[in-house]
């Protein structure tokens, strides 16, 4: 097997004459296919295929200032479909650089966090992209990273000034409260996650602030904020609606609530009991939303695009001169009534 | 700043020495933590924070013959949130066995996956987890991914004899369609992907497989196969109803066909229009499943479980006498009905 872990690799140079391209766009081509015409990327890899061809990533990173090719990622939660397209953004533009992505899940850990962070560093990403899951910014220091870019998304880290990408939370709850109390809602309950987490804090603000615009009191029995997960919100849902004076309505701050709240109203129905129904206003779209058995309006955002600026500001901090002071893009959201 | 790329790195006994611990303890929790105590962990992490350690990686898999401890992996659609949790699953076993995981999308793009794979191999991946686009084997044989370990994922490539985790594709699609048949129904729609995609052939068997066993026959007219995302589903679904003889039910072969069957349907109800309201059976759950305006079976497995199942026959391999024949491990499902 002359192609097996040992033996002599074919060059660059050869795989080029073979597709009858020049090197470098041969070198294109397996570095993610920028500026090249597919045609061509489709000869290279033909030759490629041919010659058992592989680029060494890691020797070529182990050159003194060389850079990895990998970008690290440190997301939340990969089983909330939010995220896997946030990853699916970061993916796509890492490619267009012809980086590739080394993708680690926190479950919202701190220890998980710094080791995963560690690792990636071990690893001389080339950046760092993270969803921070605490206030923590101890390890995140540049000097700490030995300077490697790091861009936060969805989430600041108090003491940490780096670039981040955000979207408008307190804007976008506060607009989705008013639209309840506009159509008459005056008792609102609120499901979210742990206060401590940031995009939490904001959403809750937004809440607040409409509530007290208007004069409505918040009730604290009526407001849940410790929910990670659909069973725990599904669980709180269900606390709140078995109260004496239950809520008419309920502001969401993530999906995750926002399902719990949904499956809590569903067994209810099926189950033929009277009570409330609810109205919902939910931050995070869900599939199917429309199709819901009480009146959901969505603050809509696309995670997908939140990766691809996440991704787009470490590229720009990677070719720019590094003094540009950090930078902050807050992404609006849209709010889709039922 | 003496943490900085360049100056002088603490070692690995500097770090157990702080710690309290052996350096071999040390460096097992750097390497992801197993078999290691959750407080000596935490003393080994607080060590690495305090003295700004980094294990280098890159220098560590340049060593000949270490491996990179990276596994790479590449997936169809991360978009779906199916892909995320099978993600999920092969990270937390990686991880378990020190680990990171370069992930890779392909779009079902077959020129796609060869960069992906090429650049993987490139890089010194330890092994490769797949979820392949196509039939063709070429650039998936041993000699050619330099004899590093490969597991397939969800579906086969002939020709290609190494360790597969499938689901129960056939089984699960006959079950589904027989539920749908022994309630009365003969006019059954199907919905799935492109039947060069492994299992939308294997869904399809299994559905004409319970058709033909009862002796209804299967009407082309009412069969749409080429459906890769929910807006093409939709149509599918809208092209199909619209028909003058309609499907009473519809098999639908994976979530992003039953999103779109399910948003036309909706569509037609908030219009107020008449017409057929068809059952569904759906392979692959999808969240709030429950609530859907017409009645929904789940043919329900887990990704969570599949990457997880992925993962150990991978590093069984890496851990074993290569000369193991290949495994194929069948998950079951489940059918839930409405």
């Amino acid at each position: 097997m002359s192609t097996s872990r040992g033996a002599r690799q074919p060059t660059i140079k050869e795989v080029a004459r073979l597709a009858g391209v020049s090197p470098m766009t041969a070198s294109r081509t397996l570095a993610g296919g920028r500026n090249v015409r597919p045609d061509l990327q489709e000869r290279v890899l033909a030759a490629v295929r041919e010659l058992g061809y592989y680029r060494n990533e890691n020797a070529r990173s182990l050159r003194p200032g060389q850079p990895s090719g990998l970008i690290g990622i440190a997301i939340t939660n990969l089983a909330n479909p939010y995220y896997g397209n946030f990853a699916l953004g970061v993916e796509e533009v890492a490619a267009e650089h012809g980086r590739r992505i080394i993708l680690g899940n926190t479950g919202e850990d701190d220890a998980r966090e710094r080791q995963l962070v560690s690792d990636f560093i071990g690893r001389q990403v080339d950046g760092l992209i993270l969803v921070p899951v605490s206030g923590d910014a101890a390890h995140l220091k540049p000097e700490r990273l030995g300077e490697v870019p790091l861009v936060l998304a969805s989430r600041r880290v108090p003491g940490l000034d780096v670039d981040t990408v955000l979207l408008d939370d307190v804007g976008g709850a506060y607009r989705g409260t008013v639209s309840l109390l506009d159509a008459g809602h005056t008792r609102i309950g609120f499901l979210g996650n742990r206060s401590s987490v940031f995009t939490g804090e904001r959403r809750f603000r937004g809440y607040e602030q409409a509530m007290t615009e208007r004069g409505v009191p918040v009730d604290p029995a009526i407001v849940a904020r410790d929910q990670q997960d659909v069973a725990a919100a599904s669980l709180a849902a269900k606390a709140m609606l078995d109260r004496d004076e239950p809520p008419t309505a309920i502001f969401s701050a993530n999906n995750r609530n926002t399902i719990g709240a949904l499956r809590e109203i569903g067994r209810r129905i099926r189950e033929g009991r009277s009570g409330p129904r609810p109205a919902i206003v939910s931050f995070d779209d869900f599939e199917l939303s429309e199709l819901m058995p009480v009146p959901v309006t969505v603050i809509d955002h696309d995670a997908r695009l939140l990766g691809r600026e996440a991704a787009t500001l470490l590229f720009s901090r990677l070719d720019e001169d590094v003094a540009v002071p950090a930078r902050t893009v807050e992404l609006p959201v849209s709010i889709e009534y039922p």
